[in-house]
């Protein structure tokens, strides 16, 4: 088994994908909690992808847990394929959720003064959360590159 | 030279970057006619990125012209290298303007019904100029794809 930082079934793999779901739940809940994200659709979007990143990097935490107690070899071209594409994928999804959310953020705050006008309106939250969930993005950068690096190194 | 399609100093890569050229020229101009896109930061950043697009997809029509007048091959490593990372840095850039874009519209068309309280807004351009720079980027990810596969058989 390689041993490329970052990959599955190895410490630093399972400790990138525990900060990746912690900082996912932070940003859902800032999120959800926030008073009027229920209004916008990038927002929504925002916290859907976000779900889909906290279900995907609590799996393979899981995955790389059992990896490492039973010593289990998880770098065969299978497996590794199957990582990369979810994380491709999702990585993608979480870009455009970010860029979304934080396009409406600016719209709100500086285009449109909502955020002074509507004093109800949580920007402080919704921009909190933004930034947690371009964290996960930076991390899901992180771990692509480390598997994508993996599958290459087979061929 | 290998004869991959979409590749640097091909017909089919020069196709796509005349055609990556128009359809960027035409999002812009549909953005610029559009009667208020300077009060939204989102449009300006996506035009911003079009113009980006505009020149690196002239940039590289051109080279690509002259490298099959000349019969002139393209594919060492290091050209390659440098059109791979422009290619993606761009890519990610347009991706991000068209997400940006694309979520300000659907707040103005669905969430506040801006487009149809202030119909002199003109949502109809501002949807045309949005589609047009995701059929830019599709055609980014075509030709991004296609250079990384030939890098990908230099090693």
């Amino acid at each position: 088994m390689k041993l490329i930082a970052g990959s599955p079934g190895t410490w630093s793999g399972m400790a990138l994908r525990v900060s990746q779901f912690v900082f996912a739940a932070a940003s859902i809940c800032a999120m959800v909690t926030a008073f009027g994200n229920s209004n916008y659709s990038a927002f929504f979007y925002m916290t859907f992808t976000m779900m889909l990143q906290l279900f995907w990097s609590l799996g393979l935490a899981f995955v790389d847990i059992f990896s490492i107690r039973n010593k289990k070899d998880l770098h065969d071209r299978a497996t590794v394929t199957l990582i990369v594409l979810g994380d491709w994928i999702l990585a993608v999804f979480v870009f455009s959720g970010v860029s979304a959310a934080a396009s409406v953020m600016i719209l709100f705050a500086k285009d449109m003064n909502f955020c002074r006008v509507y004093w109800k309106l949580a920007c402080g939250q919704f921009a909190l959360s933004i930034v947690l969930a371009s964290i996960v993005w930076l991390l899901d950068a992180a771990s692509s590159f480390s598997v994508f690096w993996l599958l290459v190194s087979f061929y």
